[in-house]
């Protein structure tokens, strides 16, 4: 795969992962399965020796730009963009093109979040270069994760026929839908993930935002145009705060035609909770999954993270997600871990930005 | 009652309100249902202005001493005595009795554990009253708090006949029941719960100390004889923990005749357990009883308790106790309180002496 450059995202704040995630160290940042890797190294991490670290690019915030380096230290610190303003994926993921362009007119993007998991790595690799060989040729290339379960959470692709070995026509892409369609969609056996991960060449993805997007192509023009020399950094600060806000799933996948699908179940897992991080975390005898100096007395299913000097005592408790983060503490019903948003925007509403 | 001396017990540990309990600030020193006092305080707050803080003597540990001085700062310092060593509270009392003797021949003694709450203040000290004046004539008198539950944590005082105007002989002093005995003493209508508050004449106990535990006596005299000479402390600090360890209960009351009780129904509690606390708190509209900064979504009947600087977030919880204190945190089902004592244990077995 030497022309493929991974494209991370690395831009998300992971308000459901408070009070762990914050601005300056958000969901990416975190190790939330307690793999002793951040989620965003364990992404790195898990493309090599396939993709090797200087044809890895990320993309985040400036106010996360330093602790990303940090937590991807192999990465040459220029393969670490920072956006001066979050303008949602089509931007970030026209600017790494731009990049990717710049160094190899036949370069692939592979691009992909920077906070999901994958159990199965070599599936993963499997697919990941049965991808980039269909986007070489010229098509848009998604993954399609065969789903488990009538997931209401996420986006889906109907699948259509194979053009090649692994790889089918994307018929369309479809919102998050209600559960009865979602169990519609996991009987007739042609609908899968949409994970946020695409597969294009350099050129062929800025050909699509010219005749989808046009107003952010001009803008791209421009500090394409200005890449590699001196007006550079100052170029971006100008104009990519100008750059429409718009995902690339809404302004280029939906209206794209010809895209192809690589179905894949290499058990992927967005971590979209702490729900999520219980499912996925070693648990116990007692099925608790502990990441701190605890003392459990009748008590069960519960994910338990604290700074370590820190001693948590459970007391006749079950499926409750606590977390310890010395200035703050969740005490969550596990089930129910969808809505630490809520304790996010009650925050907000009362500015406590030391907390956010 | 200008004879009368307030002699309040305060060396219990209260491992049950662990993590706020520890050895250097046990129970006695917390301020466990937010009323701005600590519990020894209110002990002390409650007998004003009927006795004053000259005639009220503390009967404490070595390690917390200068703690509950500082608690109840107008007490003389010289009125806060240290035990060398814990007896249980027959020698507790005897040797505190020495010293009301020593201060006031015709000296009378109003026993009290520090650690309890009274909810009717006037009712408190009416029962108080009638109970010193019983003591006077001479006789040994004990509390017998009118049941409203068929408790099985309490030992039972069976009252008989009454003598004088809310004053009744007390038959004999039973051990905890169990449901079915305690749910007939409820019925019965003539059971009294035994609350530890005791009366008696300093010249009586120490007469009845004499005849039933003797070997507290010869002990007891050593160092009655020794007060207010230089040899005093050293003395305390020879024969005390020499003394037999024993409870006033089954030492003296259980054998001794011509016993009285004041049936009494003041609002009493010895708080037990955080699940008592809750009980005892104020609460929001939710029932939570949260004495933190805190953010309560789909929460209810949650006691909270935590540093001020820190935030405590409850997303879909319901009835549990949760007790920060920086090192530790008790997350608990409040029905399981009780329970929070076998932390404590596994925390002495693990040699956690920082947490104790």
């Amino acid at each position: 795969m030497e022309h493929t450059y991974a494209v991370i995202m690395a831009g998300g704040v992971g308000s459901r992962f408070w009070p762990s995630s914050r601005a300056a160290t958000p969901k990416q940042l975190l190790d939330l399965t307690g793999s002793g890797r951040t989620m965003i190294g364990a992404t790195v991490g898990r493309l090599q020796p396939d993709i090797p670290p200087e044809r890895v690019i990320v993309v985040t915030g400036r106010v996360t730009l330093e602790a990303v380096r940090e937590a991807v230290p192999e990465l040459p610190p220029e393969n670490v963009l920072a956006e001066p303003q979050g303008r949602n994926t089509a931007p970030c993921i026209g600017w790494a093109a731009l990049h990717v362009a710049h160094r190899d007119p036949d370069g692939v993007l592979a691009v992909m979040p920077s906070d999901h998991l994958v159990a199965d790595q070599t599936g993963f690799m499997d697919a990941v270069r049965t991808a980039v060989g269909a986007a070489q040729g010229g098509a848009l290339v998604t993954f399609g994760i065969t789903p488990d379960r009538p997931e209401t959470g996420f986006g889906y692709i109907e699948m259509g026929d194979e053009v090649d070995p692994g790889v089918r026509r994307a018929e369309r892409f479809v919102e998050k839908p209600d559960l009865e369609t979602a169990e519609q969609y996991l009987a007739a056996g042609n609908f899968a993930w949409n994970s946020g991960m695409f597969f294009f060449r350099a050129d062929k993805i800025l050909g699509e935002i010219g005749a989808q997007m046009p107003e952010l192509k001009t803008g791209l023009d421009e500090i394409g145009a200005a890449i590699g020399t001196a007006e550079q950094d100052a170029v971006v600060d100008r104009v990519f705060p100008t750059l429409p806000s718009e995902s690339v799933d809404y302004g280029i996948m939906e209206g794209a035609s010809g895209i192809l699908c690589v179905p894949a179940s290499f058990g992927w897992s967005d971590l979209g909770s702490w729900a999520a991080a219980y499912d996925l975390s070693n648990k116990d005898a007692d099925n608790n999954a502990v990441d701190a100096d605890a003392i459990a007395v009748g008590s069960s299913g519960c994910l338990v993270r604290a700074p370590e000097e820190k001693l948590v005592a459970l007391v006749g408790v079950d499926d409750l997600v606590v977390v310890d983060t010395g200035d703050s503490l969740l005490v969550c019903k596990r089930g129910l871990a969808q809505d630490v948003k809520k304790i996010v925007t009650e925050l907000k509403r009362r500015g406590r930005k030391d907390l956010l």
